[in-house]
């Protein structure tokens, strides 16, 4: 058994952690921790999320000292603010411990990416450059040797792994910008009091328009550039990216359907991501799972697909533990399915 | 045309006023008003709720000095906090203006009912006792000579309409307490940032049990004990009571229907309840709309009741415009259908 | 006052324009009319739609004779199926009549559009060519002088409004087809049971890619070719338009300001535009209004529009008395604000 | 591994059979089944249920001859209409196997509750009464005997598990009836195409007003008469039941947490019902999980008892599978929590 933190365990990717690290038959929940400063330190996480009680009821215990901690741990899973992964990671890589940062701290290379997109300046490059990309369908090999891995964005996941197959295959036309339109649950915004998410003020509306910090973790993880429009939808939970590219002259279904193949239909290594064909993806069918189903129709030479995932699942928690699956070399799916 | 100020406009009831007022034959929207200290100050009231855009767009402006104010209005509407409320009433009463408070500052007559649901002592003793409850269908002779109306809590209005004219008929057995569930819709609470109103964790969820200040504003105008148990609903707007009572012995459907036939189908005045007979109200059919609607049913000597109301404009908004048409002897339903 | 019947008038167009032309100072509603076979024949319109009750409670005749009712009127509102309006219309033009058809009977010009899409051959070319389509903001001298007006599309509406102001402009790439991706409420699927439309089956989801029917009529209309989705949405009513375009070499955000305000802030008429500049449109703030919001960001020579409306409304119902007002020379927002 | 057969497959409780069987560690997923004319029949149960794709792919039998399926099974799952149920059982219990069957058509005894309620009469009084109420936490001794186990309504559940404690310390005043209000999410109504339904039509309504079919079986199962209003609510799954009772003089705090002590919180067996003590139970927090959450205050001589559950789970199926784990004495919660 590898025993496993989770740190910022109090919002809604930690609990879901915390519930698959429960079940989970190779890995101990050894402590759930928050911000020394947190209002919610001591209290037990089924207080926050009251879906835990009787399962986990567990403290949220203040993090006062890392040094202190990280004796016991195996595996540490960062479900911190950005700035804050950034700054405790390095304690933990340097004690040994495995590292899942879910923020952005580690998840693209590039100098000023950091100051333009996150308003700090990276002070680690030295694991930044370390860092494996957790994209669990397309890093297997790189996640197996990892210490540090940075798990994807939501959007992110949703957009590359309905990209990549085609990019790869060398199919889609990069001179005209592939357009992905995304719409997120409101849980992508984190648990939190904001006049943004407050229940009246929730509807339909785009956000971050050419702007968003997911644009260019996209665009520099699938090599090529895209134009990534995310927005506000009224549910809770669950990210629907629907993908417009244009094709190379000549590609048709076939050479479609044959390069998602090649990705999703191996026998390697158990994946999360399900071909729908000319079905389109839809939010319900993916919610509460860890997988990504991804549709496509082409015509005129263009192509939509459809990618739908659970934005606090496949696009958070499920894809940390399926990297920590990879990374251990169990199935990649236990305790996922 | 009476010069009519808003304020606290900045809310969800304000906008709801503003747009009446802007729209009422007789009334002229003269000046909406915010607390000095709002960030909401000076900006236009379309700017934060966009609905109003090219229709209303008047800056929200600062209350820095009630006096300079008082002038230019005839009509002033309150949709402030309580204890503003409290504060402000005197000053426009003394200058002559018709006040018609959305706050429960001037709702409940009793010693201790302020220090003990409120949290602050009633200062305006003599102003409480003239206030008149605008509870428009019942209290028309009262409002029109009303100087200041306290309109009613929207759980007190949905349940008053469809108790009173039983109570007021003496069917009702009032030693076993009517038992009244009500579920709102989240704007009940109020334009503003909190972790409970955030859209993830709204679901259906009874709160302030045995506690709510709403009970005794009911009890003391029915002159009637009740076991009142608000719900947080997951929608944005509606109140629905469902009422059960025990019926005194040998009342039956004839003078049920009869009681309710006198208070709502009577040819004195237009007013806003829709009366269902053994259909049951709905949250939808009065969805911005001014009614409530009511329906009944019964069995063993027992009655159900539904009522059902739009939170912000029969619960609010549209009965303070329905108190100022009454006060001012304009059609009662005037602007409001 | 005009008369003015209502055909087609249970479903959820046909009860906001019972509404818009009771309301309408120079409108008389003069009947509502289902099909003969319909089984709500004969019953009040407020029990299918309880909202109106009390407001408008005139029963849904059952269309037996056109000859019969075309006496009595001088305005139809067709609110009918596609097939039920193509074989209806005739008969009150040849009567004189002045018809404004809600469905797609008479937008699209053109061979093989109504056996390609709609699934019958039109049998009515010579109202075909006459009719004009009723985008009010852009064919108002057209729809002065027309006797049938077809009202677009809610899909329709909402893309033209925001891309037409710079396809005239010229200031569009046309080459690079532009991608419209379209979220709508469920009422746009009409009022009837369908396991799609079951609330527990509705979840956000890409319908009709590539092949649905308001596809052509946007391309033939903007006269530029487009790639557009439409969604389902989890909400009742609204769309909202995501659109992503290129712009050509040179172009900027001074142009296509200049563009939008030269289309939509004239001293002409009033209009039921609101320009939001770089504000993202959203659907809350239309809901329930007559108006199309429509907002847009520059980057990188691609520039993105928001434009949103409610589906029922400016999408349906609104749009066809806008049309209304506009033919009879009365302010073009009569009844609408 | 006991072969298990789920009739009656394409329902929402179906699919969650399926689930919770495929990961049960000690039941084999044997075959699913709908009626020989149903429009699914051959169809893999995941096209209707696009979230179990590549988990469970198995087909939807024709049912067309029980004699020939029965051989295979230990256990039979009827998640049918009640009368399909009626008719089916027999069959199967004949053979030997253990039914469990989830419709009403074995829950109540009492000579005209089927004909009254069901509207058919019962044709196997004599199952009937060996039928055991599968109310797990109440029946475990006679359900560990049982050869046909009825699964209690969902409705049912909430309320029982909420008031059967209090009634069988004798709490209650049992003469002035204990008022059930209760609101359930949509897919209580099934897998359907219905108007009221559709999701536009869906809103906070109560309906069965004093002759809902749950009433009886509550009251017989209790041995208490209550009132019991049943509520539509427009979410997708849970129920949330609010309940006001008359406690017996002198009954106080300490007597009801001892009575709801004793019922759930003992050594004996796991069970599915967590005390919240003050605190209200909500919906969220209960949606896919097996657990019924119970609250309760007291004031005045009344309790005011708040119970949520899963409809789907709770309510159905994982109370079936908790009865088969208690029947075939695997630990309660097995494949549960």
């Amino acid at each position: 058994m590898l025993n496993t933190l989770i740190i910022g365990a109090s919002g809604y990717t930690g609990a879901e952690l915390a519930k698959m690290v429960h079940l989970h038959p190779h890995l101990h929940l050894a402590g759930l921790y928050v911000s020394a400063q947190s209002l919610d330190a001591n209290k037990p996480i089924s207080e926050l999320h009251g879906q835990l009680k009787g399962i986990i009821d567990l403290p949220l215990q203040p993090l006062v000292d890392v040094a202190a901690v990280v004796e016991s741990a195996d595996i540490v899973l960062l479900a911190t603010a950005h700035e804050v992964s950034h700054d405790l990671a390095p304690a933990f890589l340097a004690a040994g411990c495995q590292v899942f940062d879910l923020s952005g701290a580690f998840r693209v290379q590039g100098d000023s990416f950091y100051s333009d997109y996150y308003g700090f300046e990276h002070q680690h490059t030295h694991w930044l450059e370390q860092a494996v990309y957790g994209l669990a369908e397309w890093n297997s090999d790189a996640i197996k040797n990892a210490q540090l891995v940075a798990v994807p964005g939501c959007y992110p996941t949703a957009s590359q792994l309905a990209l990549k197959p085609l990019l790869e295959a060398g199919l889609i036309d990069k001179a005209q910008w592939p357009v992905i339109n995304a719409v997120s649950g409101v849980s992508g915004a984190g648990r939190k009091a904001t006049l943004t998410n407050s229940f009246c003020e929730v509807s339909l509306q785009a956000y971050g328009i050419f702007n968003h910090r997911h644009q260019p973790e996209i665009a520099s993880h699938l090599d090529c550039e895209v134009i990534f429009t995310p927005h506000l939808g009224n549910f809770k939970r669950g990210i629907l990216a629907t993908i417009t590219a244009k094709l190379l002259p000549g590609v048709g279904e076939e050479q479609v359907a044959a390069a998602m193949a090649k990705a999703y239909q191996h026998q390697d290594e158990p994946n999360a991501v399900r071909l729908l064909g000319g079905q389109a993806a839809s939010i319900q069918n993916v919610v509460n799972t860890c997988f990504c189903d991804i549709g496509w129709l082409l015509q005129d030479q263009h192509i939509i697909l459809t990618s739908a995932i659970d934005n606090l699942l496949k696009g958070a928690s499920s894809q940390a533990i399926q990297c920590i699956n990879i990374r251990n070399e169990f199935p990649a799916l236990t305790a996922l399915v």
